[in-house]
């Protein structure tokens, strides 16, 4: 396709309670937005915690440079979320290169 | 993976009252199917417009050819979203041969 | 980016009643866990079919191994599927070396 630009997605699933927490580092990382959506689901960590607690889960994702995908993925994998049930990844995206990101 | 092909998927966040408009346009410009999941976020525009109109937002995303997904993104990109908080992105993904994009 | 690895993630639109059944196939063919999300949308099939019936329709996510990916693929374009408002792609993506998929 052309005049597009490469950029990169990442995709976060987590307890509702850390999404504050989260978005306002991604933006400080230099995320100029992010969407969530509320979801459900499975993984290694959770399936105790959601039945105990009752907690939400978001899906969050955000669009930006390369270098602060680097920098979100450095945060995300910080010891104070090892106890946490977090999924992340990032993908490659395309934009506009007039959008910014 | 053998036996996939690739196409592309577009990815779009919007406020949902340019639901209908966007997805009947996507329909006309090729694409066979579209996903709508409710979203709530914040970009450059959309932090002071969703306080005020108490605006729903949507994430669209439809599996397309990747000329379709050319198209599409030339429409988003007309002067008549400039002042919308519209964010898309597309990317590649591999569906069966079999299945129609 | 440095350090990160590259998995699948594949991603299946379908009509909620198949839930239950996809997500405990997928565990059993590889995958650590699962992401849903309410959703919407029109296909070549289900435009009748929701009307008709007021199904939910699920998004389903699940990042995994490669080759779990291939298996999920197979098991989703069985016969059995045949009739089914089912939409599948594969994506790849990057995930940490320390996360498990």
């Amino acid at each position: 396709m052309a005049n597009l630009v490469t950029v990169s997605r990442v995709t976060v699933i987590v307890d509702g309670k850390l999404e504050d927490q989260l978005v306002k580092r991604f933006c400080k990382l230099g995320a100029k937005g992010y969407t969530i959506v509320e979801c459900r689901g499975r993984g290694e960590h959770e399936i105790v915690e959601d039945v105990l607690s009752g907690a939400t889960r978001v899906r969050i994702e955000t669009i930006v440079q390369p270098s602060v995908a680097t920098e979100i993925m450095k945060y995300l994998h910080d010891p104070q979320f090892i106890n946490d049930a977090l999924t992340v990844c990032v993908e490659t995206v395309q934009v506009d290169p007039g959008d910014r990101f």
